[in-house]
């Protein structure tokens, strides 16, 4: 059976290309066999430093993203890549131009590069990204870089869950204050500036740090670290220490292990969500209708609707 | 007894200002009366055009909002706003300076201005926000604006929610394509490209509407506007004959029925699934820490841990 699950799984960990590129469509699609394929891939899947990398549209993220794919290959590690995309009918392909920057590395075969959608994943890419993440490390990779293209929550969650995450903005479009307005500041590790050579660069990095100074931070934790780039240029050298240096903590008594756990917590979650709403949605589907009816009419509140769909039969199944 | 459930949702039926303000803490905070007040409050209260406000930081999100505003007011229309905000440590307080834009109408009693936060709701910010738009319509007003600060997947979620939601864009900071990308495009009903006086604005609508004409559309359904303003000069008159035909097209037989419908279920989901995580994290904490720590170590996968974590004896209460 040249397709069953155990033989996937081993061809994957034999670092066959083709093998992970069909275990990742498994996982966007949360096909039949994902989960029977995650078991037998779950053990001794770790190693690899997973790196986020999220901020607005066309701050420079493809850009940053492949100069640090020409790093760690200059040093010899193995990169992953897995670009994430929001489920929007507009990113279907057309838009996915960004790749383009990646053509670099595409006949690299120390490079495995893959955009990621999570149709019919339950748990939606939240719960997608951190199986693919599995499947890469499994595949042998020492660097995953995930970037998110959208700036949706959920991006900006995924982003989170990596080991290291850098959060990219550009002078003046992303300033530091709407940065923080979005949310995503305190999410990064390593906050880059990109486009450096533009004008407002430093006042940008300055107003983070000022930002940053304000968050209280507990005893022994990472103190996120602002750093200049010129992505289009090579010009990365700033953030390659920065990730460095962010290795070495993650390499620390614990660090690294706390981290895992907590996504772990938050993967396990999201899959559980997933389940419980598809089965509220679709298998109660009717009743949910029913007291959707009701509450949209102002005879039932949706506090009690949440009740009733919760204690309804078909919940359990 | 001033301050039972009963009568704080009779001020507001009155239209008292200090009860609807305290009203909705209760459903920022989740307090424990709210599920009793929103089941007095759930009879007869719609009739409001529900109207969300989305885009990216900088787009002149706000100063469109109060510019309606003053157009619904001249109308002699009562007006909510409610400018609901990412839960980030950085916007608890002092960058909300948006608001000042806000302040004109601050002393108009026949506006209520209301920033929004969602810590402590069951089911986040998506719950609480159509919870708050029913204690508005409850206290009679005839239009609400549902401001979103953030570009998180879950501020476009909320403003997808409303009867019509306007995506702002400004020209060569959000363009077509970016805010395509991030996935916005598509929640809204109506497109406005503001800050229209600057260069490029009639390009990036033209964009808009070439990407919107290649989406599929069902008959009869809206098909979405794309208009030009300057809302910092007061010039949104496009906006409003958009909104205004929206309103008309929505008063047409069914379509606010089914989009109320639709948001209702929505609400019950995110109250339910609201409960389930919080059973699953809190009462269930121990066990997610158990089963986060084998799938961290990579002697369970995360599929069975998620089953493990459903089949558990706390899950039910």
């Amino acid at each position: 059976m040249p397709d069953s699950d155990g033989d996937i799984v081993a061809r994957v960990r034999a670092g066959d290309a083709r093998a992970t590129a069909r275990l990742l469509s498994w996982v966007e699609d949360g096909a039949p066999g994902l989960a029977q394929a995650m078991s037998a891939l779950a053990s001794g899947t770790q190693g690899a430093h997973v790196i986020g990398v999220t901020g607005a549209p066309g701050v420079g993220k493809s850009t940053l993203t492949s100069a640090l794919v020409g790093e760690y290959r200059r040093r010899g590690r193995r990169v992953g890549v897995l670009a994430v995309d929001p489920s929007s009918p507009f990113s279907g392909g057309a838009l996915l131009g960004d790749r383009i920057r990646m053509q670099e590395h595409s006949t690299d075969p120390g490079v495995f590069i893959r955009s990621m959608a999570s149709r019919g994943h339950l748990g939606g890419i939240a719960a997608a990204t951190p199986q693919a993440i599995r499947v890469l490390e499994a595949a042998g990779y020492d660097v995953i870089l995930v970037e998110t293209v959208g700036v949706g929550q959920s991006e900006v969650d995924v982003a989170a869950t990596a080991d290291s995450t850098i959060v990219v903005l550009a002078p003046g479009m992303g300033d530091g204050i709407q940065a923080a307005k979005a949310g995503i500041l305190e999410v990064g590790d390593i906050l880059c500036v990109n486009k450096s050579d533009r004008d407002g660069a430093e006042s940008t990095a300055r107003e983070i740090r000022q930002m940053l100074s304000m968050t209280p931070r507990s005893d022994g934790a990472w103190s996120p670290s602002v750093v200049l780039a010129v992505a289009s240029r090579g010009e990365i050298g700033p953030v390659v220490e920065a990730l460095d240096e962010r290795e070495g903590w993650l390499a620390e008594a614990r660090h690294l292990h706390d981290r895992r756990r907590q996504r772990a917590a938050e993967e396990i979650l999201a899959i559980a969500l997933g389940q419980v709403r598809r089965r509220l949605a679709d298998a109660d589907g009717a009743a949910l209708d029913g007291l959707a009816a009701r509450v949209a009419e102002g005879t039932l509140d949706p506090f009690s609707a949440a009740s009733l769909l919760l204690e309804g039969p078909g919940h359990l199944r």
